[in-house]
């Protein structure tokens, strides 16, 4: 079989070979049960099977504490900047740290529901850099403070995610990861909840992730739609509604991928939390050293996941952007072009890319340069 | 290829064998394209041509006329039942017609956002009749009239849709059709909204379909999630948030499936139609002349899509029960067990069950009479 285009894509995005192969081979007959994956009610002994394995898988790989629920919900982070503050707010305040476009909006949409303070913004860096939590304005009497652990249009990444405990806060932390959970271990200890959409790592878009810590279920105000509170969700095990349930199928495949993966002594999320690492290194190496190409982030707060990268100054022209992603795609380096409200270039290097895939992009970086730099 | 066993799960439910076919071969290369469609991002033009084409398919299939927008939305009939009164009560009273376990959650779901009118209620005759519109009483300033035109639990169908002006009601009508969407034509006329996960007749469950007339655009309650505006949805053609991807390629396939799927010298909407009718008198006609067995919904109600069916009087123990349910699954017919809420049996038969599937239940129902009658 020849080698696959590797596929840059922001979400939905790539997802491992070895994962769509079984997929493909499971289409019409899933483990002689005689149906699709596709097919089955989500209530019987099969998908029941497939659901609880996927989540204990889960579990398992980002050693999620026993006194945390995992939902499986639909929507996607945009749903979510509404669900949770309908769920957790309970009317009162919310602190949003604003760090780009992501929690830029889900500051937005919680305003519906709740008060809410502005506790940083990375806006006069022009998002290139992380406020840092010491400068944070938290409120006294906050619900919940809400950060976007990794920026996918701005390409931030928070590498440690902040102690609120120690900055005096008493407020859970709601984290949107949805562009890089499970691409790097979690600390449970300073999150109240983290959710994000598959479509980035873990699976089809379709199916939202929400991990919370059970004392915060059952607080949801009396407009929040019952397929969205998330108590009513837990207690249901995800089946209150029906859920997405091929989307979770594929999730189950990648996270049985994962645990299988083994990288630089290392296996499951720590041995891809390594590659991945390994492979920003690369990318973010060669465009430092570029006279051509540039990524405009600080780089304490460079995401591992998105990578946005610009031709430099007089070479940033329209034309030769396009030359660049026109050429990318006859190297079979697919989807570079960058989110429309930033323009650019944007490689997301997620667990499903190889190493092989961002060396090829960086010998095209540096083979581009050659001709045109 | 041997015959794959014939399944009347209630959803999510059988699919096309051609559908499985082609995604299966498709998994890891969409048409040249290097992706897994589950991999494209859903703005890149790919996708867009597999969604508009998904789009156009279903207006032709269903003669959806020009003033209807068609959404691609998430979060099932549940979502919806909250979604339709953020965007279209104004807060004001809505009129629900209770035929069985859909409408009547719709009916409470709705008292979150709205005061709720049961304009008639089957529950006298345990909803094995529909009331007939004559005798509803709709209220004079209803915001919409709700009913759900196919209940999937209590196997009961709407088989004319109610002519509200005839009622002496201006509310548009409200249809959810999750269960038998697409398995007949649609007099738009007498239709304001009406919803549908898709789990039954057209793909994967996780995406939901909304047909809205625009006029009913542009009302939703300030606590809508943006996300659940249908404005909003229709306004970024339903690209507000990531559509569930994967899942509108699947259902894409499926429209183009049925339009060209042809019977009785029909195609299309009126093939299938005419395929569902027969299929439905044929085990409706098996049933009513079995001692054993009884579907006790009246003859004017009865679902082409769900007929619920149990061992008569005596006959109806659960050792009788799951000696049929044994020898359903040995002889390769697949997930008739009935509703948890009701129990006995279930037959779905929807779009892509073909009529020797309910030839073999036919048969089956006669061989288990002439063992234990």
């Amino acid at each position: 079989m020849t080698q696959r285009p590797f596929n840059f894509s922001a979400g939905p995005a790539a997802l491992p070979e070895e994962v769509l192969n079984q997929v493909a081979a499971e289409m019409l007959d899933w483990q002689g049960s005689g149906m699709s994956v596709m097919e089955m009610s989500h209530r019987g002994p099969e998908f029941t099977r497939i659901c609880a394995e996927a989540e204990n898988d889960l579990r398992e790989l980002l050693q999620v504490p026993a006194n945390f629920r995992i939902l499986f919900m639909q929507g996607g982070g945009l749903a979510e900047n509404a669900i949770v503050p309908m769920n957790l707010a309970r009317g009162g305040k919310v602190d949003v740290v604003v760090t780009g476009s992501w929690s830029k909006k889900s500051a937005e949409e919680a305003r519906r529901y709740a008060s809410v303070n502005i506790a940083a913004s990375g806006s006069d860096s022009k998002f290139t850099q992380l406020p840092s939590p010491g400068s944070w304005q938290l409120s006294a009497d906050a619900a919940y403070v809400h950060v976007c652990s990794n920026e996918t249009i701005d390409g931030i990444e928070f590498h440690e995610l902040p102690d609120l405990k120690a900055l005096g806060s008493a407020a859970p932390l709601v984290i949107d990861c949805s562009s890089h959970q499970l691409s790097r271990s979690i600390d449970w200890s300073r999150v109240g909840l983290a959710f994000g959409g598959a479509q980035k790592n873990i699976g089809p878009a379709g199916l939202t992730l929400v991990f919370v810590r059970e004392d915060l279920l059952g607080h949801a105000l009396p407009i929040c739609p019952s397929a969205f509170d998330y108590q009513t969700v837990a207690a249901a095990q995800s089946m209150y509604n029906t859920p997405p349930t091929f989307s979770i199928y594929v999730a189950g495949l990648v996270f049985q991928w994962l645990k299988k993966f083994s990288y630089a002594g290392k296996t499951g999320v720590a041995a891809i939390e390594q590659r991945n690492i390994d492979k920003a290194q690369l990318l973010y190496g060669a465009l430092d050293g570029s006279k051509l190409f540039e990524n405009r982030v600080a780089a304490h707060a460079r995401s591992r996941m998105n990578i946005p990268f610009y031709l430099r100054g007089e070479y940033n022209t329209p034309q030769l952007t396009s030359a660049f992603l026109d050429g990318a795609k006859a190297r079979n380096l697919l989807q570079l072009k960058g989110h429309k409200s930033v323009g650019g270039m944007r490689a997301s290097i997620y667990n499903a890319m190889p190493l092989e895939g961002v060396q090829a992009l960086v010998a095209y970086l540096k083979d581009f340069e050659a001709q045109y730099g």
